[in-house]
């Protein structure tokens, strides 16, 4: 094997929740391998969370460390060297990395801050990996721009159906393709209930197990009413179709108009009720919806056990069938890595 | 948008069979404009025909001219400048172009000429692209090798699934990532007489509809017995996982034991037939298998109206379904151009 010249690459996480965290332990483990197989040396050098403080350190930080002190409730602050940083704003905009991983929590209305902390960065001519969908639901556009004019990139693989490739997919693997439009089951939490409904759950029920099991968002609107799966809509519709929806201008249908009966009769008939979104043109607009449809068994949507499924009609490949069948932290925190080593360069491959 | 540098891509057919000619004519059109638009200039400088001869030409041919001499059932020498030149494989070793197209027909199982027809261009030092599985059936990783050894690139996108990404899907798109076997619905012809012994159709009256729809090979042992899925197999286990199985050692049992009365006891208990394709990986030996599976309906391998299906097992990632509705020539001519795409650089997807 040739020996690859070694690319150093710091990184800056603004915010350190549950995906943050699981990167952050592999980067110890398979994808500290994975980077250095690819000829990549990476260094944290600096983090940013909500309720720990955030740490700096040119250096490198040591993570293990910072892993302990957030996961037993105490602040980074210790950690941190040089002048004092005033807040995430403050260390995105003056901090030393590459890479800012845009990692914070959703605001699913605004899609703020996350939005401009990727601006911010992309200004500084930095690039930016996020797997919040925030900033590609509601400024694909302009934030893609923003990375051409600063020649960087701006990568959100983990923004849909976590690590799945779609994005990287669409730009890699299908070039020169149009996305006409697109069908998709793409919130899992409103699958399960619906599934459990099958099973003759009534549906409070079915909601309060997915709270349980903590799929469900305490307000169960953002799942059942359609929100989320309006702002990856939002998301897949800007990034692939190059429009510019807003969520809040996607059509939306509740699960909460599916009935008892409505599940049984559709069983009975050999269907199977679903949210889908679903985004299409109608001349130069592009329409998205986010409503319950009933479809046949054997439609690629309903397939048992998927996770995430997402059907891309395109001009010159016709439909192009995608199913997660695991979606978790796991595979969003995949999707940091598989967008990172697309900002690394293209070494990471498998040669040849 | 910057004006990119324009590359000029001189390419050689080894092949004009049903995928080069539909891939020279989208080069007159949509593909020649998406080529443009990520900055390469494409002149075809040699084509090698099995039963119209060859022509070569440095400043390029006239591919419009080709095409209807082809069709017209005339010999392509007329178009010939320069030396003459004896065979397609002479034609590989002395024409002067930068990637090779092996187009040729399969020969499932030596994999030849079409192998000998990319190594010697390999070897040249020169790029090639390829829709033919057999070199990747039969000689994946000693191609690759070569590849490597002279830093050029040896692609294969249309040899399973037509264009479907997944060679170039789990090179770009899933790096870093372990694959650990598949399931796969490969062969689209044994599908289509499964479906229709489920609609209660005699296998000998499916099997002669799909003859005449042009779909099953006139010698039905290749489709039913499972060596195309067989072939196939090998391919994706030979590049994606390392192996160097041969067709010939992949298990395989013929659709031709499904009876009538089978079909009909599955579809009754909501169950599918279909010709199901396995590798994985037993200690560090692969094994393979084309067998006739009883599915559930629901299982993603049964999606209506699927041409191929395929159900990677992965390390990081979990299971990643692909699904394909459409499969055909155009399919596979996409294939040679999002391989052409890659070849000529990372100038060819969507900016950033």
């Amino acid at each position: 094997m040739p020996v690859r010249p070694v690319r150093p690459l710091r990184l800056a996480f603004a915010g350190f929740g549950n995906v943050a965290r699981r990167f952050a332990e592999l980067l110890g483990g398979p994808y500290g391998r994975i980077l250095r197989r690819a000829g990549v040396s990476v260094r944290v050098t600096a983090i940013a969370t909500g309720h720990h403080g955030l740490a700096v350190d040119a250096r490198g930080l040591p993570l293990t460390r910072a892993l302990a002190l957030v996961r037993e409730g105490h602040s980074l602050a210790p950690l941190h060297r040089g002048k004092p940083v005033a807040s995430t704003r403050a260390l995105i905009a003056t901090a030393p990395y590459d890479v800012l991983l845009e990692l914070s929590p959703l605001e699913p209305l605004t899609g703020e801050p996350a939005t401009a902390h990727v601006a911010a960065a992309l200004r500084r001519g930095l690039h930016v990996v996020t797997a919040n969908k925030g900033p590609v639901a509601h400024a694909a556009g302009r934030l893609k721009a923003l990375a051409r004019r600063h020649r960087v990139r701006f990568l959100h693989e983990g923004a849909v159906m976590d690590g799945f490739p779609i994005f990287n997919l669409a730009e890699r693997c299908l070039r020169g393709v149009e996305f006409r439009g697109f069908g998709g089951v793409l919130n899992s939490t409103t699958t399960r209930i619906l599934s459990r409904m099958e099973a003759g759950v009534p549906f409070d029920v079915a909601l309060a197990e997915a709270q349980a099991a903590g799929v469900a968002e305490a307000d169960p609107a953002f799942d059942l009413d359609g929100w989320d799966a309006a702002v990856k809509t939002c998301a897949l519709a800007n990034a692939l179709m190059g429009a510019t929806l807003r969520p809040a201008e996607v059509e939306r249908v509740s699960v909460r108009e599916i009935t008892a009966q409505a599940v049984d009769k559709a069983t009975l008939e050999g269907k199977r009720w679903r949210l889908v979104a679903r985004a299409g043109r109608d001349g130069r607009r592009v329409w998205a919806r986010v409503a319950p449809e009933e479809l046949p068994l054997g439609d690629l949507l309903v397939s048992d056990g998927a996770d995430g499924v997402l059907v891309l009609d395109t001009d010159l490949m016709g439909e192009v069938g995608l199913v997660e069948s695991a979606g978790g932290v796991d595979q969003t925190a995949y999707a940091v890595l598989s967008d990172l080593l697309e900002v690394a360069g293209g070494g990471g491959g498998r040669p040849s």
